[in-house]
């Protein structure tokens, strides 16, 4: 990272407002829809300046005092959400400009994405009404910004503690998603925007900023289409040359590029064009949100494999086999054990319904004494790479009538970090799904001890596999 | 199905043991290894039966009175399974033909798997003797029978309600998953088969057992190698031109026969030739346990598609521009709308926000007076096959604020039961997976509030139409 880094990037004033008003909340109690959302989720991460609610008729909202217009706020505001209808969005400007607002974020859809031709121009009169004025836009169609050191949050349940991930997201709910099942995994957010239509702040804006933001160490983005094609190449090569870069990009088929139009007012582009452009910028495109969360985990917990060659262990032959395809067939190697690895392994376990070769199960991991056992001579073997340990929770196996479960993962996960610390290798952790509520517990419970470790969780042997796949294949386009 | 429904298999005396004894239990209470789990497992579904254990010194181990030998027992026995250790296998072979027992499943491992020529050699003696003395055996090395009807189970949690998936598995633990996902999506089994090495009975005894056998209507399978190639094709054969077949073939690389090898002494052969097969038997080979059971959902609940175009309905913009994506490239396809049906749905929508193409994303979804208003024109439309509900638990968006979420859930799947019911076309639910226990559980209810309603539910939109193109190529295969 350059020099860069140290000044302050242009946009940063859209991250950090001191008092934000919402217009367009309704007077009903637990309405699901609109500015309401915004005041929950608001509340919700505890936004430390005043949150002023816009309303003709309501005197006050949630307990928050309404306004009948933007203009009888008596205080400065920094930040507008919009939840009105199209129709009052110009209106609503007028105001901001009356006011000294400096960002209107439009949650308010109903522009070019709905394919109609006024609605289209009354967006673009929008955009230069408000560039004239100097407003920054964002949107329309779109739930703005999750920015956890400036409690700011798109939905209800975004935490407040920060960290090294920022993203990009033409889609408010792929962006609620992505938080949703990366937070869980460890990943803390620097900041995630949701744009929508890209009316006047786009794509590369975004790339940019986050290109020069120092909280952001890695970068992942949903893109459904491609605006300002040039600008936003340009933007994408300069983000992927400086930081880990994994990009979701929708409408790779037919069915896909029309949804992204309804969706979004985009045009996808060419699939091939934009593969180009990622192998150009050292980025990785992946082909799901799945995809994209696991490669985020392997940015920030796997750093760095020196080679593709995997050992695998963990209890049961017939996921070992299974594991040994996926990870094969995810252009990972799965190498034979050294003599003498195999040689330590005799030394710690049983005879019989075991196998010391490569994946490795046995019936010592089971134990506490055979765990670190077990582990150790594969993970410290020259020929191996990255070791990747795999369980589930409330299967009917020998683990179901061990006592003191909670005690048992925390000295596994504390084990399975001293290792990847002591080894210089990664230690990644695949933890089947549960099928109950009670396993369901032990599981979140048991990966929050491994990324608490530094270990990289996934919710399966093949999505870790395709993220150590997609980790090597990064390094490789770093060239 | 022929008249060989009618008549009895010839292996039918395997799944309905009157009495079991089981040999190897250790006397320490709660040792996770060994015979103890069989004792549990057994004890949990409720077998019917006696259950005898043996054990040369302890007199009663789990509240079960314990005998010195097989011989000692002084009832019949019907069913032995074997925890001794390999070298003891003989001895206890020979107490079992004095016993009048008729079948040995042998949970033993350390037999021709090893890799080891005089354990193979034992293998083949073993064999050569139950066959002269009329036993049959299943494994070794596997982890046997799980017969809700018998009320047999090899895992605890596997529950006593029958149904009509027959599975055919080399591994234990893959068997035991496979019941563990399918079960809380509503698939209940006939016979469930986990057969190791398959020493004695092979994977063509089985599949010719499930064929024949009048409970079984779907048969699945998890195969590591081929034995007897000529005669399991034939049963394969036969089975899949009797009833849906679906088979996990692993070992379909390098690392993966490796393991296969190493797991259940099993040779991988050729995945080209077994593709083959599976094509003349008008099976379906998958990639994973995960598409097995969700191909298992499909050949239970949607039964069959008049065609691959599919009508998407759920909230949130990006979920349905990645669903386009997912289901286009799975080979489905995604007709536009036709102007009734959008003219039908323009009259529940709001306004904004919304696509009433198709994917449909409407907030009108929310609302209980919207909820059938939204999915009956899609449903009903000429140029529609089949309708995909996505839905998920725990996110941020508008859901975050209903009460009554369990009376919500029930209406709902009420009616997508219904509209399944009075269009005669599938419709199919995707719950995305949930991020906390709370989620969790709603998520479980919704999903057995479904498949109770008949409905196939998957765990994601492009697992849904993965399964969806499985049935589609299928009945292809059919001709």
């Amino acid at each position: 990272m350059s020099a860069l880094s140290v000044t302050t990037p242009e946009l940063e004033f859209i991250f950090n407002p001191r008092s934000i008003a919402i217009a367009g909340v309704s007077a009903k109690e637990g309405t699901a829809f609109g500015g309401g959302g915004f005041v929950s989720s608001l509340q919700d991460i505890g936004f430390r300046g005043p949150i002023y609610l816009i309303h003709p008729t309501a005197p006050a909202i949630r307990g928050l005092k309404c306004y009948p217009t933007l203009r009888d706020i008596p205080d400065s505001v920094d930040y507008v959400i919009s939840s009105v209808n199209a129709r009052n969005v110009p209106q609503l400007l007028e105001d901001c400009i009356s006011k000294g607002v400096r960002v209107l974020h439009l949650f308010t859809a109903g522009f070019t994405e709905t394919g109609d031709a006024e609605r289209a121009k009354m967006e673009q009169a929008v955009v230069a009404r408000a560039r004239q004025a100097g407003i920054r836009l964002i949107g329309p169609n779109c739930m703005g910004l999750y920015v956890p050191e400036s409690r700011l949050a798109m939905m209800q349940g975004q935490i407040a503690e920060s960290g090294p991930v920022g993203m990009v997201s033409q889609s408010g709910m792929n962006a609620g998603e992505f938080v949703r099942y990366a937070t869980p995994r460890g990943i803390r957010c620097s900041k995630v925007i949701s744009f929508g239509n890209g009316a006047d702040l786009k794509a590369a804006d975004f790339f940019e900023y986050l290109t020069d933001d120092p909280s952001t160490e890695i970068i992942v983005a949903y893109l459904e289409g491609i605006q300002d094609g040039p600008r936003l190449a340009q933007a994408i090569r300069r983000a992927g040359r400086t930081k880990p870069l994994a990009i979701l990009k929708s409408g790779r088929t037919e069915a896909g590029s029309r949804a992204a139009n309804s969706h979004t007012a985009s045009l996808a582009g060419s699939l091939q064009i934009f593969d180009a452009l990622c192998k150009q910028a050292g980025a990785i495109r992946v082909e799901s949100l799945e995809e994209l969360v696991d490669l985020a985990v392997a940015f920030r917990f796997v750093k760095k494999l020196n080679g593709p060659r995997v050992v695998v262990v963990g209890g049961g032959g017939g996921a070992s086999v299974l594991a040994a395809d996926d990870l094969n067939a995810a252009g990972l190697e799965l190498p034979p054990l050294l003599p003498e690895t195999q040689e330590a392994l005799a030394k710690v376990t049983h005879e019989a319904g075991t196998s010391i070769r490569n994946p490795i199960d046995t019936t010592s991991l089971w134990e506490d004494e055979g765990f670190e056992a077990t582990l150790m001579p594969p993970a410290t073997a020259p020929n191996v790479d990255a070791l990747l340990y795999h369980t589930s929770f409330g299967g009917g196996g020998p683990s179901a009538r061990f006592t003191d479960v909670r005690g048992r993962m925390a000295r596994q996960a504390e084990t399975l970090g001293r290792i990847q610390q002591e080894c210089g290798k990664p230690v990644v952790v695949a933890i089947r799904p549960a099928t109950t509520a009670e396993a369901f517990d032990q599981s979140a419970t048991f990966q929050e001890l491994c990324w608490r470790q530094g270990l990289a969780t996934f919710p399966s042997i093949v999505r870790a596999g395709q993220a150590l796949a997609n980790l090597v294949e990064w390094q490789r386009r770093q060239g």
